[in-house]
């Protein structure tokens, strides 16, 4: 049974204030301006397959847990680049329940156990013992209609739900959900990382897919920057208010026309040096900057993962497979030749992230507390949890402000674990602002503005939603 | 109305320690030693022009927040570099007014509200509906004569307050405030960037203002350190105790005497390099190190902000307005060559600062824990808050200790913000015993001990004063 | 007095729950897999010579914060490389006690003030007044037969005590203590670097001895490579379950054959760069690696300490004298080839430490969290402390949970110390889990498990105890 008091203060007079914030933001839409569901479940309304499938399989938090205790992946059921191999979903389960202790602490048993008791009514903690009747009850109410992507979707108080899309992707499912008359908001985020990174799999094959899509000759730099501009357009007619770049570093460049023709041949020559990629996607930052203030798109960088760390799991199973790693990453110096051309600009919102905490007291607030073009994003992945966001708040809030930030991203595949992602990150917040209160830093009348901020304005005026 | 709690942990057994320990250090006079306030001030004792002037456009953290949200600076009247464009002072505290609420969470908040109620006795939050009446109230108090700059330095219960001054400063109102009989104690600090940095605005002027102000010729080396040392006797003649240092980075270097000269001469020459301007500011601080172990002047050192990272707000508006950014910061390498010649001796005060908080427990308590020249100056900067001075003590304690501290710094150019600064950060400090009282990790009469230390004790020792 | 409840959260609720979790780890035998004891104490079982000696000559936590404030290493007895000064224990014992104020605030004080109460009866603090008292109390418990060292390590329910040997070393104390019918558990801990780092003193020297030692012949890599298996074999046989490396950085390679033996050569000339010294070392932790599959040794880590950085005092008093220095450390890079060819390994158990706490959430909780062979190491040196230990269950155990870490390590040189710093270990836990409990993101009944899991089920496996 979950607590309703859970992960607010244990102390008496920050808990009755955190008490108060919740009871006003509890029951808010949720706004999910940056996340990985896939649209075609929208789109088709088909019921999801099985509990492995839906609850296990998409999550690497889960996943990568077990593979660290020495669970295989193989057993899971993770599906393999070869396509080969299999398993019984109910076996993936019983093995998921029996490790179900190694997840005490961290945030995934917070997720799971909301997920458990709020979706299924079940309320005894998993285990080996119940495994079996956990997986026929859920199994069970997956073939229903109340369990259908839609029918979630509309449970769940969705106001607005964004995913994350190649440039490349022909939109057909948010297409389809637009012509369905279904009045979920769904819409597309463009991430062009696939256009950009020559290190991308398949990268010159999806240049010649761009100018192919758009029209535009990219044998030139014009042209492929005009392509670029073309396929921003078309997400912004399917619903897109934003944009998404992962990059190894928050490096950004602003190269004169001349320079950056020359190392766009270089790049489209196939024989570029790991320095001309990693110059490139840096200047391409600082276009993707400069066609926000054009389109009005809203630009979010998500730096400092190492990607496919372990190489046996990457050629077996391929990416996202919990192999990723954060590595330091510096703001204040990469930063500069966008922010000289485009810091200023208020028509510009540029959303940072990042999986190096150091940086939010040391780069990050100071930055978005001075530059109208940036704002600070939520604590990503590994830093989506109660200490992480509490830290966040501790570290950021001082320098940046409340209002430099925006508010909570659930950024996840998992598309049940979004109402509970969305509760922790307002109990945190309650938690943070009812010690505030409590330690007589703000007054309780502010609190109550400030929470509604961060759980709807902040969020929706940054993605302009 | 603030509340006479505030800053203390909200749990009663913290808070009874802390809230007993407060009640000893309240009233103690606030000893300032570093500092940036302009001692024509207290020379001239002239009525402070308005409420804007006085508390708005001397404060980066102010100006900075807002320009964050859109504000201009021209609107809030941030002089320029031209000097030509000027704001009403009442249109810009209205701007202000309007825009309180984006202080919420940090320490500029708590500043403001310190000083409106001990200095002007307003309690009512600042808001758009009370800027007129507020604007008023404190403009006609700056017109008494308990608000002239030197009633003011008394009514605060200052001590000895030092300001920050070039080398090449006549220190002419330091002078007039000796020779006026006045009993306030302020002081000058030589802080030789200007003739050390080479990037610096006018640096090869600098040198030769230098040697003309000094008689020694500064076209050799040996000239240049002893038209050093002849300033700093003249600075040490006007009650300085101390030198202040900002580098970028913590680098210190130890040539021989010929390298050294060569260096010199390179720098002399105008067209040094960057990487033999880093040299020689390394080079410099092994030089002051080793003026301080002969005169007795404590040493600090300020690394790691970059400069003037917006160039734009650069051009328009010059130095010192908000967009310096922190960086990472390296000691434990850096520091060696100065160490290794200086750092056995207990002649030397060297004091540390960092803009990068992740080098309290890992490089500057376990260099300030051995060294016994070395003590480790309070949080700076955007560090100076409260959850900024707990991280401090939470992460420098345990390897330093607290006698290897010295107690606080305002750092600041807003005069009235002094008492509001120094009450924060005695607030922290006691919170900070209680607890570790609470968990009896102190005894109760070790605390009292340490907070008078922590208040007056350590930095009248560190400083000389 | 001690008081029963230290170290645990002030808070009623949270602290209820930690008396309750601390009530059945208290009493638990100490397992402690990781330390510098001399087995030379068990093998003879001599009387310790004086409180100095035994409280403060041997411990650089004590020593380095006198010298920090002005007390030469001399006035306390510290020895030196010639051998030349000696001081009186009784006069240290006096500095010692006149200084003891310095450790406010600091686990020393902890550690100290348990070890004067539980072990001696002493619980009035200790101060110049009552520092003779305290010196004759001590020296005459230390000649009583109930403080020989085996009666010592029986009263403190040591159940295993590992030390940290040499390859080298003939672990002709270890074999005494195992023919000496004694039941203590003892065991060595293979620790290479003075055969694997081309700068330690008399490296070429300790190669020679390595062939001589193990009858292999050590001119070509792969003998070797033979010579560390058949002294890693010897360690085994006389007790030890794991290895432990000491290296200034976590970089490892993964050399073909031919680059590893030519690189080998290399170092043996004597004539090695830096860099290939740091290559060697790097290939060496790979080998280790494998070389921990094939014989089931346990693999430990320690990067990141800048040795020996004050010339002055490693001049005059050698090593290990309190003068080594954290530096940023990076595991993400620099561990992938060591990971990519055994991380998948669950043979391997590979336990990381490390100097910098930055790490912990942004590259040790995510790679702990994925590998299966890593494990995380508790804080280390600086860090074992009660805000160091709180820290790392904070930043960890969201990503790695609390499985992929491994128990309390004591590090220790200080053997009088060892079941305080075990006790403050399992109070900090104990605290930790309380406040999970108390805010909902655990169990009761589940935390009564973790609680003994970190006491002694995860040191016991990841050990192999």
């Amino acid at each position: 049974m979950l607590d309703a008091k859970r992960l607010f203060p244990v102390e008496g007079a920050a808990r009755a204030v955190a008490v108060k914030l919740y009871a006003v933001v509890k029951d808010l839409p949720i706004i999910s301006p940056h996340g990985h569901t896939d649209p075609r479940w929208f789109a088709e309304n088909a019921a999801f397959p099985n509990p492995a499938a839906l609850l296990i399989q998409p999550d690497h938090y889960i996943f990568r847990m077990l593979y660290s205790q020495g669970v295989s992946l193989e057993s899971l059921g993770i599906p393999q680049v070869d396509g080969k191999e299999q398993a019984d979903p109910r076996e993936v389960w019983r093995i998921f329940a029996k490790h179900y202790y190694l997840f005490r602490g961290t945030p995934t048993r917070l997720w799971l156990d909301y997920t458990f008791e709020n979706q299924f009514g079940l309320t005894e903690r998993l285990s080996p013992e119940n495994a079996d009747a956990y997986y026929d009850l859920i199994a069970q109410k997956l073939g229903t209609p109340e369990f259908r992507p839609r029918a979630l979707f509309e449970k769940f108080n969705i106001e607005v739900l964004a995913t994350t899309d190649s440039p490349l992707d022909t939109l057909e499912y948010h297409q389809e959900i637009r012509d369905s008359g279904w009045k979920g908001r769904v819409v597309p985020t463009f991430r062009p990382d696939a256009v950009i990174d020559a290190e991308y799999a398949g990268f010159l094959d999806n240049i010649a897919k761009l100018g192919a899509m758009s029209g535009e000759d990219v044998g030139s730099y014009r042209g492929y920057l005009n392509a670029l501009r073309n396929r921003r357009a078309f997400f912004k007619k399917l619903g897109a208010t934003a944009t998404d770049h992962g990059h190894l570093t928050a490096r950004t460049a602003d190269l004169d026309a001349g320079a950056a023709e020359a190392l766009y041949q270089r790049i489209l020559s196939g024989s570029s040096t790991a320095a001309e990629q990693e110059l490139f996607q840096a200047q391409m930052l600082t276009e993707m900057a400069g066609m926000s203030v054009e389109d009005g798109l809203t630009m979010q960088l998500h730096p400092g993962s190492v990607r496919n760390h372990n190489l046996k799991v990457y050629e077996k199973f391929g990416r996202d497979k919990g192999a990723d790693m954060p590595s330091p990453t510096e703001y204040v110096r990469n930063l500069r030749p966008l922010l000289n051309k485009y810091g200023n600009d208020s028509r510009l919102t540029f959303i940072l992230f990042t999986l190096d905490e150091t940086v939010f007291s040391r780069e990050l607030a100071p930055l978005a507390g001075h530059y109208p073009a940036l704002k600070l994003g939520p604590p990503w992945w590994f830093h989506d949890s109660p200490e992480g966001m509490m830290r966040f708040r501790e570290t950021a809030t001082e320098t940046a402000g409340f209002y430099n930030t925006v508010g909570f991203n659930d950024d996840t595949r998992a598309f049940l674990s979004i109402p509970s992602r969305h509760d922790v990150a307002r109990r945190i917040d309650c938690a943070f602002l009812g010690r505030l209160v409590a330690e007589h830093r703000l007054d309780e009348a502010e609190a109550f503005e400030v929470v509604k901020d961060l759980t709807v304005g902040l969020v929706k005026k940054a993605y302009k939603l």
